[in-house]
């Protein structure tokens, strides 16, 4: 999960190169779509209405079924090299 | 939730400054570092054992209780600008 940018800067003579490493560490928001006109995103589950065996909760924002999980976690570990994944209910 | 890098290059007779936008949308990790030795953190509540009337679970991936919310989304959201909360269990 690290983020680079390049840049080059034609300065007299001759270019010159230089890669900067992007302070992303515990800085950047997790949240890029989710509900943003909300301030907090909170969601309740009542246990007595859970209905199956099994429900995963999306803990990644990247869920099109949020606040459940539709499995976008793995795409979103692939690409970041993060790993994340849902919490699961159980009946 | 964007971040910045300033450098300052002294190149020649000027010090030159530059400014570097983070490609941050999407392409990060989310989790800093909560179990970074497991491939996939994946946690199952069992409803049955749940005790308390409303028990919050984290979702920021910044809980010094994790897999519960211990109210750091706080800290993450006014720091990136950010709106995540946790997800609560209700009895
Ligand atoms: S889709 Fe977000 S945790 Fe699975
Ligand atoms: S501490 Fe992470 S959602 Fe509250």
């Amino acid at each position: 999960g690290t983020n680079f940018n390049t840049g080059s800067f034609g300065i007299g003579k001759k270019a010159r190169s230089v890669v900067v490493k992007a302070e992303t560490g515990g800085v950047s928001s997790i949240n890029p779509d989710i509900r943003k006109n909300e301030d907090k995103v909170v969601d309740a589950v009542v246990l007595s209405e859970v209905s199956k065996a099994v429900t995963p909760y999306c803990r990644c924002w990247r869920s099109g079924t949020f606040p459940l999980c539709d499995g976008s976690h793995v795409k979103h570990n692939k690409a970041t090299g993060d790993n994340v994944g849902p919490l699961l209910l159980k009946k």
